[in-house]
């Protein structure tokens, strides 16, 4: 599709994404993917090489809003997604960070109160500001129908990045600190729900149409502990974000399992629930959808192996959800090695054209 | 306490676990550990040397022996388990199978129909003389209210290893091979089937008094993926072994999600379920003790953190699952860095005498 900027541009979004998101039904459930502005596309690898690291690419407003209009260009999808990282926040915060390529994320670890006192107070928009130039680029370039989505990581997934120093596969790092320095990460995770709420209500003042929250990594908690710091961060998030700014639309996804789900989608407050590749279709048809609109929730690796079994699933999915708001996605980011013409299967299905 | 072998040894056990399994509930629950035998005793990391690669050291009855029974002369644990690895099946199908000191297993990948086809059409149960040696030892060895657990991995978590060469996060080699073969992996899966029931039929000849089967991996596949390679293989073996061996002792340990737990624990045939760390215990007590005895399922973090929150957190556990059949354990392996006060603080603590 072609993206038009310029004078008759919207300055906000009314299509069928924003529609689900208000809990209506209408044919089709609209659709994005997570990670959809990034490696797999042709047109982004070309244009990554023009900032020298990923957080200079992020910065940069010219080529972050490239970036982020590329998959709508391609696609058409119903939504953009913001092209940048849930670490800007530790780095607003003060916190070195850096990605060696290939090697993901670099930071210096958090680990004791000195570390923590070391951070900012507050967010410091300011080092923020070529974000919220892209959000506004963005949507001045976006059709009317097609939502712009911000996002932050939550305050637990966030903290665990903090807290290792990088990505890890259990959080061991992060959840040993919960049981070893209690006070120190209520302390951190308090200081992220803030930082949180500022960048959100920033992104929306700079033109988003709804933010998802990423709570990637709360799946490896226990359940008190999965209550504590999951849980309760996010929902005390999403009530000081609508103080701020009533009516601000907001979409959850939490890799927890099902019976935390539910918990989830009762309590936190969020327009919807978006659910992880693991989560049955079914029973999330029956189980969370009557409580919240969902999003979700193709495996990835389907996506990346196409075949006739990628539209044996897809149908699946589109079947189990029929009955409800849904808005189609993955389960979880596109894989970069992810063929684009898979892609475009996917794409085509979801609309009822292949 | 000691462990006295020789001439009045028993040949079976009949203590609180066993009747635990038979569904029976008396005071506190009998304890145990997954990998209580191991790297986190120094009078294994001791004999670890004698050996020298691990497998060498699994198949040699007599470590094995002395392993297998250090945890229960420290700590007095109700049940042994073996000290084996569950990729001596592979083993003994005629895969490459090696230890590198500490990088973890290494396997020839099995990528292709050839590489299926060069696997033994059945286990090689002479291979494995020596693991059934140690569970005579052990057996002969243990007083009779300690019973003895024989083990081995449900289908789809060893065939993960056989498919990616290695331990993997997410199992992306096995799942993309699961959508890309699904043929070859359903074949691979009726010989491990094949394959475990043979090796736990001979556990159970040599003295075993219950078996464990291992599905740490189930948890990455998403709903209709699990119920294919997770849950019906599982629920397959579990009914050939019953039919060649009526009563056989089962407890299948499954990462899965809660709403596949409860499909899990009411088809599966298990006597009993295992529950992963971050189920929480008192959605566990209502939803799965009804159906099945259950296992677990304290965070093995939280074992090598120790302190106050360690009681707490066992106190809670208890609690939890006061009302029905218990067998207290942790919801994932001992970490090699425990200290080992803390094991003998949950015991204490396990037993109301700490």
């Amino acid at each position: 599709m072609e993206v038009s900027p310029g004078p008759g541009a919207a300055q906000t979004a009314e299509g069928p994404f924003i529609q689900t998101l208000a809990g209506q039904r209408a044919g089709r459930p609209p659709l994005w993917l997570m990670r959809q502005a990034g490696r797999y596309l042709p047109e982004y690898r070309e244009i990554r090489g023009k900032a020298q690291s990923f957080l200079d690419f992020c910065f940069n407003p010219q080529l972050a809003t490239e970036a982020t209009l590329q998959p709508i260009r391609r696609f058409g999808f119903d939504a953009a997604i913001l092209f940048s990282d849930i670490l800007v926040v530790p780095y607003a915060l003060g916190q070195e960070v850096s990605f060696e390529s290939g090697e993901g994320p670099s930071l210096a670890p958090l680990q004791t109160a000195h570390d923590l006192a070391r951070l900012a107070a507050r967010l410091d928009l300011g080092r923020l500001a070529p974000v919220f130039e892209t959000v506004e680029r963005v949507r001045a370039s976006l059709p009317r129908a097609t939502a712009l989505i911000g996002f932050c990581g939550a305050p637990w997934t966030v903290a665990s990045y903090m807290i290792a120093g990088r990505a890890t596969s259990d959080q061991h790092p992060a959840r040993l600190f919960a049981y070893r320095e209690p006070e120190l990460l209520q302390r951190l995770i308090d200081l992220l729900v803030e930082a949180s709420v500022d960048y959100l209500d920033r992104q929306f003042e700079a033109g988003a149409d709804a933010v998802q929250i990423f709570d990637s990594w709360a799946g490896a908690l226990p359940a008190a502990e999965l209550a504590r710091w999951g849980l309760a961060p996010v929902t005390r998030l999403i009530r000081d974000l609508r103080l701020r700014r009533p009516g601000a639309r907001i979409i959850v996804f939490s890799r927890v399992v099902s019976s935390q789900l539910l918990e989830l989608a009762g309590t936190c407050g969020a327009d919807a629930i978006g659910l992880d590749t693991i989560v049955d279709p079914d029973w999330a048809a029956g189980a969370v959808q009557p409580i919240a609109p969902v999003q979700g929730n193709l495996d990835p690796l389907l996506l990346l192996a196409g075949g006739r079994g990628l539209d044996t699933v897809v149908d699946r999915i589109l079947a189990a959800f029929a009955g409800g708001p849904h808005i189609f996605n993955l389960g979880h980011g596109i894989l970069p090695d992810t063929p684009v013409e898979n892609v475009q299967q996917l794409v085509r299905r979801v609309r009822g054209s292949g």
